[in-house]
């Protein structure tokens, strides 16, 4: 672990140090699990009362939250959650796994493709026919890359992740390990003989901006015409289901384990809680939350937080909650 | 993208051109989405408005839908779903992803698997003891198969797919990324001595029909005695859990993020819908269907269509919502 | 399949015949579906009747049951579940997969990696710098483990699996295909300039116990500052979600689909249903049990079985249930 002076963290989270001692920190955690010689932080007023048993040697404190008098240096801040994210990026152990080829020799690529500057391919990656690779992005080994997709700048895939052909990748994405990239859509209809299902084929793409980061076996599937869309700043997380056809806007947050099935359109900066799922053809404006475990059954207002299965605004179904509970009282 | 003469199209589809032009047709999409030299369709009277406005240069249209007049050609047919999945096939570019060799130098295949005509296998494939694969069947890179695995014709496994040992497959089957075949159930019991759970060991297998198209990162586990089955012509999305010894008919549709537990039947035609979960030992009968986001935990008769968690009836599951909703009204 | 003479198997589980036959058994199976030449088991009464029907050579039978009349042999034990798990062990075919090679050359090891006695290294797996891999284990064909990660003694890791930098994975652990250990954390803060989410970096790792196993397609993420953890011998099935900072005791149970948010507390003993979800924070005692498909959202104690969304106490969910239903019949 590194070691920085609390004159050093100071200045870099531009804070003040109330209680001043000559100090080396050689890490950080939360107040419960912080250790001597840790630095640890404060962001309610609520955890206030913590603090004098912690064994952290320091803390980071929002300069909102009264602290009078304390036996160990504090650096008061604006957002002391904001500073401990700027200081896990300098603590943060700087040994991402390398590999000692810039193009590894066991690495397949199509000589069509196109390899912009300071690429990292690992072993056992597959790049197709056409495929363009922006600048200093890394294929970790195992990653395929299948025909004319293009990938932006400074992208990051983790082993296992499967890119299907047409896909168009913006700059500085991070997919985690064995996500699934443009796999046919999920559609089928009764064959007119009436036995059994016809595919239907599925011409469209998916397109992903910039600064999105997927998760761990993610699926996001192609669409039937046009392109399964995700906007820049998207963040979604392990195990998440994106149908064919969906749209979702800028710094949209899905959880784990939930799911949009086909065509449904978010808005800017929409939250799906964890389990959650959201009907086809569903539209959820921008600013509007999906409770964790809900299933969202009509359209949902833009700022609106919808609960429940089938979800409800937030207030009407805790009052429904409240009302099933007070049967069995009776 | 191809370019097809309007008559061409026509011919194809078996339709009749009224409001005839000399076109060419270079796309197709929705209405909403169609540009200048798409043909769109539509398939339901409530969508007829939208003709107008559409930026389409030509429309298939169901012949039960009346349209008297239009500046724009119109092709009528007798189920424009249909005919625009057969356009669909025409249209859809054939640039599969294709690699340089037939059996890839940087795959790894045992000496004893039978492999026959006209099959690919890209690189960094692995085929283990005594594999066989059928003609014309596809494996992308990256994909293992294990020992003793029967492949039938004409399939094709897409990067990241697990065909573990003794799996049986039929022809004509598609499986997308990273799906998981054959992994053992998920079966243990209290271990004698009080202290912790041993292992059951699954010596049964996979059986999965002909024409199965399964989704990226979905399970299929192993039986414990015999042989977990999927029929043929069964339809599976993505992340879905198919544990030991279920047993589906033909037909059968399970969507996004939906699990059967262990033992569970499925009748010929049954649909599940995303997010939804079967209990383990229940049957549901040929035909029936489970909503999205249900819970199912006892038998469906056949033809069936259950809601909600505990599922019941459908009219009797939206009886109760309404129910519940009026209890916050008094 | 193997062949056993039927005292031969009495023997191997501590058995005593009734109605003996000089019979050789040749596989094992269910009342349903044994066939001639099978032996089956009986450890509950109320399945009895079906012995006579039953197509099975002969039966293990608790030896609480009785039967008094017979004209198959039938071996009576203490545990007919816990016998037939030790035939299981037996008749398993000893075809677990192989490959030709120790180490096989066709894959890509640093050299900074410690490679202990007896392991098994599949075509196409990447083995990072500093890695340590304990004695006897197994790396199916494309594995990749990342730097600075300590394997145990005797772990299987079959294909697909991904283990990132600086985890710890204990002795006897087996990963079933395309798990995913180790990926970052889902955690963000809205940016101070309002636009969009900065990404909270996780300097933490993961670290799993011996007999830990894990099913296809799982997930477990890094931790902010310190450890995710799942305590010894933790069964996990498919699909799941096991987010940052969560932390598991010895012997929990997780079936499929189901999922941790983060920073979730698991006692010993604690069984998760299928499809069931646990929010953030939240604490669940040792021994307590949650139903398939519940949202649990605030704390179980110990001992404690819920079930619905949101859980309660299981007794209660059934009378809200029932008080539901009754709503209707009004």
């Amino acid at each position: 672990m590194k070691k920085f002076k609390l004159e050093e963290i100071a200045n870099f989270i531009s804070g003040e140090i109330h209680f001043n001692q000559n100090l080396t920190i050689n890490g950080l955690n939360d107040l419960k699990n912080a250790q001597k010689g840790h630095i640890t932080f404060i962001g309610n007023s609520k955890f206030k009362k913590y603090w004098n048993e912690s064994k952290a040697s320091a803390a980071i404190v929002n300069d909102t939250i009264k602290i009078e008098d304390s036996d160990k240096p504090i650096i008061f801040v604006k957002d002391a959650d904001i500073a401990m994210g700027k200081l896990l990026e300098i603590f943060s152990p700087k040994n991402v796994p390398v590999f000692d080829h810039e193009i590894h020799p066991a690495a397949v690529i199509h000589p069509s493709a196109i390899l912009s500057n300071n690429i990292k391919i690992g072993p056992f990656c597959y790049v197709g026919k056409d495929v363009t690779i922006g600048e200093g992005s890394t294929l970790y080994p195992n990653v395929s890359v299948f025909d004319n997709s293009i990938i932006g700048d400074n992208c990051i895939f983790w082993s296992g992740t499967v890119i299907r052909e047409n896909s168009v990748i913006g700059d500085s994405c991070t997919f985690h390990n064995n996500v699934s990239i443009g796999a046919d859509g999920f559609g089928y209809r009764p064959s007119p003989d009436g036995k059994g299902l016809v595919k239907i084929h599925h011409i469209g793409n998916v397109v992903i901006g910039n600064n999105v980061e997927i998760g761990a076996n993610t699926c996001v599937d192609k669409a039937t015409f046009d392109s399964t869309i995700i906007g820049d700043g998207c963040k979604i997380d392990n195990l998440v289901q994106i149908a064919h056809n969906s749209v979702m806007g800028k710094y949209c947050i899905m959880a784990g384990n939930s799911g949009l099935a086909g065509s449904v359109t978010l808005g800017d900066g929409v939250m799906i809680g964890g389990s959650a799922s959201v009907k086809e053809h569903t539209k959820i404006g921008s600013g509007a939350s999906v409770g964790a475990g809900s299933g969202v059954i009509s359209d949902v207002a833009e700022g609106t937080t919808v609960l429940g299965y089938p979800a409800s605004e937030y207030r009407e179904m805790l009052k429904q909650w409240v009302a099933i509970k007070k049967l069995t009282k009776n």
